[in-house]
């Protein structure tokens, strides 16, 4: 049955992905809840926070029954109904600025209608820009998506960019990535893809990682990254389809907002230097890039 | 012209709460920029950061012409047109977590149908609960609307409760106050009860300053802040009518997002502990109270 085929592979993947995350940690170990939603299904969500490497980090799984009404049956044009939902998200906020903040998560749907689909992707959000760390993220996604099909990063590349944006800032909420929704059709190739996807996600960031452990930081940097870091708020708090989903659907209120960053910081009207490397990042998100042809 | 007193009255409103705030705080002075919005009209933010009692606090007033359109137009049920907002916006975030953030804000919209209303109110954000000091706030703003009707205070105290709510944390967001929206009618009569309110803010707030300014607190009292501004934000922006309103009409956005704490945490299942005066703080969120009769 493709819902426990898929829910399993969240499983096996939340494992593989939370092992190489403690390796790269050094010091930090996933704490695991397990829960039960409200209309039945449930979900494990496990967090870092105060590791060698990151701050604060959620690798969660869900697989969830519940009824889809409101905005959300609206919003998808259709009639109130029961839906199935099951995926693996994950957020991770490293301590030092230099290293990239990185989201993924993978998802599958069912309405009672018997409409189904997949939808996912993997964004990346820098403090400070290493063109080589951008290159590495999109290569790698690229690398993914073409075992499959060719023109997909393109598309995928794409959507990314148009999704991960605060409008109401005029900047994109990092480098991007690749992001996918309303995959329909066959099962089997498209679940083969979001498998493919879904290992690619270590060799995508652990990388990146590994090159800036070493790089140093200081105070400047520090505020820095806990102003831009209001910047990811904003947009999931404002924007975020899967955050929205989550509260409107009754979701563990935790679980959803384990994404949110440890520590942030407004201030009214921060701006960087003229000519600094903070403003060099503002200019990068304000007209996205292509970084891999 | 409805439009020019009103807007004279907050600005002139905007320097009396300005010159108070900045006596109470002892340090910090307000910083003002003017600005321009795209469609007609501007405003006028003063902020304060790092002062003596604030850490971060802005006071706002603005006047603006737009167009109405999209979802704004659909909530208000009305075709797509232009409107005339103004409006006076203020919140303070104090260091001390002894101090509570306080909000308050009224505002006068007109459109083009012919169509205008006052809303507006105040509400208390503590951190630590001291019953007298909830008292004193809602026994103030009681004693403003007991001059025009004493029906009012009741109907916009049980407004602010209802607005004021996070619904995915079944938590309100302080202990309430005043709110009220679409008060139609008479102009001079309801604009009369604004200036009322307008001139309570001090005398609703600032003796709670007083009172707290050398109550002792440490790391314990400061991290409960931190992780409570989450919420204010969390509020800010999934719930705020004034925010939405400001980012859909392309307003000028560190005017609108001035409300937003100064530093923030976000730690995964953060509790207080049982028995804790922060538990209790916790309680009273989660059942509204009656302060004043």
């Amino acid at each position: 049955m493709n819902r426990v085929v898929v829910t399993d592979f969240f499983r096996s993947l939340q494992d593989s992905i939370c092992t190489s995350l403690e390796q790269a940690d050094g010091n930090g170990r996933f704490h695991e809840d397990i829960w039960k939603h409200e209309s039945g299904g449930g979900g494990a969500t496990r967090t870092i926070q105060e590791g060698g490497v990151f701050e604060k980090g959620g690798v969660s799984t869900s697989a969830v029954r519940g009824s889809l009404t409101g905005v959300l049956a609206t919003r998808l044009e259709v009639s109130p109904q029961a839906f199935f939902a099951a995926g693996i998200s994950l957020v991770l906020h490293p301590l030092s600025p230099m290293m990239p903040t990185v989201h993924t998560n993978f998802r599958y749907l069912e309405l009672e209608n018997g409409d189904f689909w997949f939808g996912g992707g993997a964004d990346l959000t820098p403090y400070y820009l290493f063109d080589e760390d951008a290159i590495h993220f999109h290569q790698t996604w690229k690398q993914a998506c073409d075992i499959h099909d060719s023109a997909l990063y393109a598309r995928f590349k794409a959507g990314c960019d148009e999704y991960f944006f605060l409008r109401h800032r005029g900047e994109a909420r990092g480098i991007g990535g690749i992001f996918f929704d309303y995959l329909r059709g066959d099962f089997s190739r498209n679940f083969d893809l979001v498998k493919t996807c879904g290992n690619a996600f270590t060799k995508s960031y652990l990388p990146i990682v590994e090159r800036r452990r070493r790089e140093p930081w200081g105070d400047r940097e520090r505020n820095w990254q806990l102003h831009r870091r209001g910047r990811y708020v904003e947009f999931n708090l404002i924007y975020d389809r899967g955050t929205l989903f989550g509260l409107e659907t009754r979701g563990r209120v935790e679980s959803i907002l384990m994404s949110l960053p440890p520590l942030v910081r407004w201030t009214y009207d921060f701006r960087p230097e003229v000519g600094s490397r903070e403003e060099r990042l503002l200019t990068v998100l304000k007209q996205p890039r292509i970084w891999v042809e």
